[in-house]
Formats: structure tokens, sequence, C-alpha cells
């Protein structure tokens, strides 16, 4: 055949499997995006369609890939996707998962950019990096989430505070940095209030507590008009002592998004968010 | 600070060097494209306009990492970029470099696609995959691309055929494949000129050639009114014995857009579009 | 400095760090030993002298690496080392972490042969080979020694029976290999008792079970003769009530050389080999 | 098959080959020399006897590698084996690679020890480490090994220095590294020659230049009583005008022993030493 004797080429591509039985997080980064959102007039500290459509471009990751991919979080121009340890998507192989998820989420923001800004032409197409890391054990896995959490919360005072002090306090960006050099929590908040009037644990939770999407089960209601993500069949047990009366009820996947603390226990541990396939 | 005890995650993310002084070759290839021309409406054997939207997104990252993507070469829905051996984008990390030019593509190919398809909405955000590719030395990188292009060969003259046979010989897809099986490239181009009146080497070279982008450098017309992509400041000596007569002109990098043999020796050791960078 | 232009090669060595915490296994293979076992007459099915000989390499390589060496199992020309989950050995590098093992073992093998065959000379340097695998949690590596005892297991006994024909049985080699193939493990034992009195399960237990090292921390004895592998203190409490009479007692860490069934959970929950790193 | 419902656990052996068609370079390092050293009292700056103990175990690996290992390169406590571009030793599986020749040096180190120290007892099991490096061209081969020989000298020019002072001048270890403390190559050749009267030029070639070990061609003469490394038939040509009477000749493979300069071109270019095999 033609070209079989270049064929030989195909020899350099080597093997990159992640480990079984391990979670893989794919994070992905913004490239670029503070002259992104400068050129495109993204408003500050938040904006909040502009961290819609990251949140929209996320979702089309997760229900693209529904059944690998089991929960996300984001915050500012970057996403992570956590996949189930026993993902065999592209047979574990972690270029392909990597770049498969990059490209989607860049589609799908390009996509739907007219949907979040009618009004504001796209000037040039925005690109994001990515990486996968490989965790362990459950444990790993909330410290993953705890950490990206915590910074969204150190970085969206700061920022709240910062951008108070130049948008309503007229301060330049340099005194504003100067002023803030040092400061702890405690010191933002109370700037924030007493020099504001800002109470910021009032401040939009999507913008304290960055976007978590996950999938819950549902019983589907065959009257509600809202699509459901993903319908399968399951077995729900009626009161004891009627193990024949067993019905057959139709359960919903709902992807959804939330804007909660998942540092603590509770979004962890119980509540319509469990994460069953993280245990 | 906060979070600081969950930063220990950090640390699993692992290095991904690539080797130095090798080349790198990224390939991107269309994720699930056969349904995806096939809902968009692509002319079969071949969409002139697609081809065209999947050069302007390549050329689209060639300029945005000129300085290291030296060479792309595409056909279908795969695109290869050549980076120089001494490239040091992200410090050579693998992931880094293979998801940003991922990314930029998939962006551009979405960004682009009203000007190529103004009269077909873009129904869903298609998606690429990539991998990375380390070559020691340049004959194998010349062999990587007599390689791409011997499969774009193959596959034309295939597609070609069988899409004749089909669309002009009113025969089904099935009773096309049977027909096709196992005839070699003479047989083939024999069907089509005695049975459709088509030579194939008359054939768009587009479809025949792929595509190649290359830099060339070029001294910069004052006059023109085509922008060039990129240009600089050199010397070029005037004749001989007059040292003091050098004069300082403009060179303009440009990138080509070209549909030719690059199997052959003609393309790599002569003529406009010689590639020192790989010598 | 002399040499600095030549420098750059070291940027081709490449960082290769195992994932933190998770367990690594060192698994070392003797390479041709077939060939070396016929060379020095070991004993068939099973040479107990060349055994030790392994074990006793083994336990050099636990002992220099203590502390992060936590247990090693080995069964015929084969020895596999499991490294605590944070061990930060050469900065967890994995070649760095699996030469020196193998290097250390294979020395020592060489180093200690006169100890165990005094009348046996070397007659050439045997070489082993070494892998090194990430494990994430404790059952896989309950599992991984499961898989390696259980291969001791269906060998030995399949050794046992080959080797009491032949050499008792009087058939050949190639007539054994007929007689065994196919048979289940009942068979085997019925074959050794019914036609050679051999009752299987009174075979040698290191034969059976191959070799466990693991260390045992006991309060230290000070008449004992024994010399304690390593000796550290330790705060042991007196009975409830007396929290004013807690002793210091020197306590020791002792590397036990087992021959025991560790497929199932005793060897693991109780009992003075378990493993409190591993849980 | 018992054991069978662990076999999954093999699923964690990654594959780690090595790229396609580079050279491959397997350095090993002595573990804790210096003290070792001490322990059997090696002269100082250099024991004759504990370099050729090295030089024994690496022609052990050339010979066991033959066909795989071209070239090799020592110095003090470490070696440097060059294994070929087309290598496919252990399907160029990395790690099977390094810790082969590891352990078969390690071993050979051992089990030669008493040729080379008859007086000395090896008092515990040495160990070395090992690293392989993948090197994409010829250039930089060459550029290694000059930089193992340019460390050879830097480090042997200070030893033999730093020893003059001390054990023949009388001062102290930490006045020796006092008075060498920023001295360039010219003063300590001075120093040397003046207060010691040691020309450096004539200390041994071994000290100065390291060893090669290299394969060279030869014609095989029948009356030789030195036993050949490897022995192959090839065809030599007789003088032009000739071809019919074309002979069949052995040829023997020969693994010299070299301390020579290998820096300069005359080693690569020329003579008996010249590599075909890195051209």
């Amino acid at each position: 055949m033609a070209g079989s004797r270049f064929a030989y080429v195909r020899d350099f591509e080597l093997p990159d499997p992640a480990l079984p039985d391990v979670y893989l997080v794919v994070r992905i980064d913004g490239k670029g995006f503070h002259k992104f959102s400068a050129a495109h007039n993204f408003a500050k500290p938040n904006d909040a369609a502009a961290l819609e459509l990251m949140n929209c471009a996320a979702r089309q990751v997760c229900s693209e890939l529904r059944g690998d991919v089991v929960m996300a979080f984001g915050e500012s121009d970057e996403y992570s996707f956590l996949l189930k340890k026993d993902c065999q998507l592209y047979r574990r192989r972690k270029t392909k998962i990597t770049t498969h998820i990059v490209s989607l989420f860049t589609s799908s923001y390009v996509f739907s950019w007219p949907s979040y800004f009618p009004q504001t032409r796209l000037l040039q197409p925005p690109s994001f990096d990515g990486r996968l890391v490989e965790y362990p054990t459950a444990k790993h896995i909330r410290d993953y989430f705890a950490w990206r959490q915590a910074d969204t919360h150190v970085n969206n005072l700061y920022n709240t505070t910062f951008w108070a002090c130049v948008l309503r306090g007229g301060v330049t960006e340099r005194e504003a940095h100067e002023r803030l050099r040092g400061t702890v929590s405690a010191q933002k908040n109370e700037m924030l209030f007493s020099e504001f009037g800002i109470n910021y644990e009032r401040e939009e939770a999507m913008f304290r507590k960055g976007t978590t999407l996950v999938w819950t089960q549902e019983e589907a209601n065959e009257t509600t008009t809202q699509p459901a993500e993903d319908v399968h069949d399951g077995l729900v047990s009626s009161p004891k002592g009627s193990q024949q009366n067993k019905r057959k009820v139709k359960m919903k996947r709902r992807l959804r998004t939330l804007h909660v603390d998942i540092i603590g226990d509770a979004f962890w541990l119980e509540g319509t968010a469990a994460l069953p396939a993280t245990a």
C-alpha cells in the first residue's frame, strides 16, 4: 500500500495510560483571560454572564461525558472535572481524555457565547489549557475541591474589596493594592462593611462559593415539563412488610448547578448532592 | 492562609516535559466527524468549505504560535502541527502544549464557522482530540508528513471513486464498497476515467494533496496592500565590493497555504517553501 | 569551567517521580534462572539453600531501607518489596528507587552465596531485573500479595507433583507434563498421596507459602542474646488508673521471616505480623 | 484458577517504552562509595585496583549485552553504557533495561572482587543506582561522553593536587581545601610540578582520561592464543581488479579497554575505535 514505508512513524506514539482505579481530575484554565476579559468589558470584580457561560460550557462537558464525569467545580476562568475511578473513557489514555474535555469545553464556550453576550461580539477565539491529575482516594478528592473553593474565597474577597476601593472609593488600582497588602479576611470584611456598606456574606453565592455541578437521582415526575438530563429505571422499595409491592419507577439523573459550601462535611455526606461514586 | 492545609494536592501534578532538542508534532482529530458532517450536510466526497474552515483554524494556530509552529498539514478532519526542535513553549510541558493547540484550533473552528457556512447554523459544538509525538530527526519529520499525505491520497482516491459510483453511477453504498474491494490505484483511476469521465489528476489539488501551511520569508514590498503576517528587519547585502552600501530592508514572514506534493524532495530542498528550521 | 559547554546534556535527564501517597511495590525477577539453577545443581522441585539465600538478600534490602520497606514476599527467583505510602526515598524518583533495590539485592545475593553454598563455587554473576508498580490503597496491596502467594501455591503444587513423577515415578519429563496436563489441584494432591505417599500439606511451609518478611515491635528483653534489628524508645501505658506510672521501655523492631498464609484475613488483621503502616 | 481473582493487580504495571530510534545511555553510580572506599582502604587519590574492578564489571555488561551496548565510559564509581539506536532489548522497556544493567554490573563487581582485592575481604555488599537517558543524535552522544571525560579531568586534577598537599605536603585536609579554593587548572598543574615534582600529564592515563570500552573489528588471526570476545564471518575485498578473488575471512569483534581522549575528533572519526553505529 502507498505510504506503508512511512508507517513506522506511528511507533513514536507512546502509550500514556492513567493508573487504574484512581480518580482523575481534569482542570482547565483560560489562556490570557485577563486581556480577554478586558477586551470584552467583563464587569468587575465578577461578571455574572461570563461565569454563567463557563457553567454552560461545563454542563455541556458533563452531559456529553455523563457516566464518566461525576462532578465539576468552576470559578473565574477555570473549571475542574472529576472522572470516576473506574472510568474507561479512551481506555484511560491521559492525553486523549484531557484534550477531548478541553476541546469540548472550548467549543461550547464559543458556541454559546451569543446566548450569554447577545450584545457583545466575540472579538477573538479564546483558548484554554488543561492538565490531568490522578488522585488515589476520596479523601484526596475532597481536599482537592476544598483547595479550589478556598482559593475562590480568598480571591473573591480580595477582588471584591479591591474593586470596592477603586470603583466606589475612588482610589487608584495601585493605591487599592497598597491598602490591601497584608490584610487578613476579617479586615477586608470590616472595610467592606464600614466603608462601603457591603455585607460580604450577602454577596452572590456564585461569586463567593464558585459553581458546583453534580448529578442527582430523582424520582421522575411524569407531569414535569423540565427535561431530565438522563432517565433510567430503578427499583424503589415500598414500606417494610410489603416486599411484593415493589414498583418500578422511572429515575431521572439531573445535573444540578449549585453554589454551596463544599469544604465542610454536609455536601459530601448528606442530601441530594451526595456523591456515592466517590465513597 | 485559608486553604493552605489543602494545598498539598498540588503535589499530585507531576511533570511531563518533552525530551529537549526533538521535533514535536501535535496532531488533532475530529471527534465523531462522520456524524457531524452528515448533520451539517457536508458535500461528498469532499466539502471545500469544510476543508477551508479547517485550514482557517489551523492558520490561527500557526499565527498565534508563530516562532514555534513552523509547518502544518491537514486533510479531512485532522491537522498536524510541527513545532521546532528548540521550542520552549510552556517549557516544553507536553500536556500544556497539546491542550493549548487543541483548544485554540477548536475555538477558531467554531468562531469562524459563519464565515465558511453563512447559510448553515452550527447545530452542536464540535470537538477534537489531540496527541503529541516526539521525533528525533528531520528524516523522521519528512517521513511523518509523507505518511499523512500518502494517507490523503489513498483515502481521497477511494472516496472519489466510491461517491462517483453512488452519486453518478446510481449504485447503493454497499454495492460501491463491493466494487472497490481489493482494487488497486490504477483500477480506480481507470474506473473514474472510463465510467465517469473523471481524470483524477485534474481533481482539486486540496482534495488530492491536502493542505500544507508554511512560513516564507519575503522582501517587503512597501506598496503592497496585503497585510503581512509578520514583519521584521533584516540585513541584505548589496553586490560584492560595496560593503558600505548595505541597506536595511523589511522582511515579511508570510504563512503560505499550499496544496502540493510533500513526499518528494522538491518541497523540502528548494523553493520558497523550504524549511530551514528542520534541516 | 572545563566541560561546561557539554553540561547541557544533563537536560535530557527527565524527572520520573512516583505519585504521592500511593504504595510502591518493587518486584525483582531472576534473569535466566532456569539455566542458572541447572548450572549450580539446585535441587528439584525446591532448593532450600537457594531460597534461603534469596531470603537473606531480601532481609539485607529490608534492613538497609528500614523505615521505607515495610514488607517483602519471595518465592522461587522473585521477590516483592512494599514501600510505605509516604516513603520519601530519593524523593520518590522511580528509577532511583528501583535500581537501588535491585542492585542491593543482587549484591547481597552474590556476597552471601558462600554462606549458603559453601561447597559450590558461583560460576557466573547472576542478575535480576526489576519493576516498580504504584497501588492506590491497602486493598490493592492485599490483593497483590495474595496474587503472588496464589502463584506460589499453583507453581509449587505442580512442580512437586511433576518432580515426584520424574524422580520417584521414573517417567520422563515429557511424560510427566502429559500426565499433569489439565489436572486440577485435587487431582495433583491425590496423585501425590496415592502414588508417592506425599501429604502435600506437610511439605515444607517455605515451599508451599513462600517467604514473608515483616517488621514487628517487641518489648526489648534486656537479657536476650538475639540481636535486634532495630531498637528505639517508646511509651507503654501501665494499667488503667495509674497514669503516672508510665514507664519508658525499649522497643525493638524485629524483621521476622515467616512462611504463613497471607491470603486470608488473619495475617493482616491480628497478631504480631499486623501491618499498621498499610491500614 | 486459584489466584485469578487477584490477577487484576497486573493492570497497574504500566508501559514505559523508550522512544524509538534514539540512543539510550544508562549511567550507574556507586551508592555511598565515599564510605565504602574508606572502609576498604582504597588508595588516594586513585586506587588502580578499584578502577580495574569497575572496568571488569563494565566489560561483563558489554559482553553480556554485545550487539546492544556499543560503548562504555567509566571514572571513579560511575560507568555509562551506550546502547545503539535500534536496540530492541526488552522491547526498549526502560526500567527493564536499566535494572538489568545495574544488576549485572553489581553482580560482576562483587563476583570479581577477590580477583582485584585478594587480600581485602569485602565487608559489605556495595550497591549502585542507575538512570536511563535518551539522546536523539550522535552529536548529543559525543557531547555526553565529552561531559563525563571533562568531569574526570576536573575531578582528578583537583584530587591529585589535594592529596599531594595532604600526603606529601603534610597539611590537613581542611588546609588543602583552602589552598585549592578558586584555583584554575594551570595553578594546580604548577603546584604539582613546583612543590611535588609531579608532571600531571605523566600521571596514569586511566586516572586522567577514565576508561573507554569499545568494540573493534579485527581480522581473526588463526594462530592467536588470545580469545576473541566475538567471532563472525565477513567479506573482505581483495585489491582492486580482482573482484573474483573475494575471500571469506573470520572477523573478530574485540572489546578494547582504552584510556584516551574522547573529547576531540580523533577518537570518533578515525582509527580502530571508530564507532560506525553512532554515525
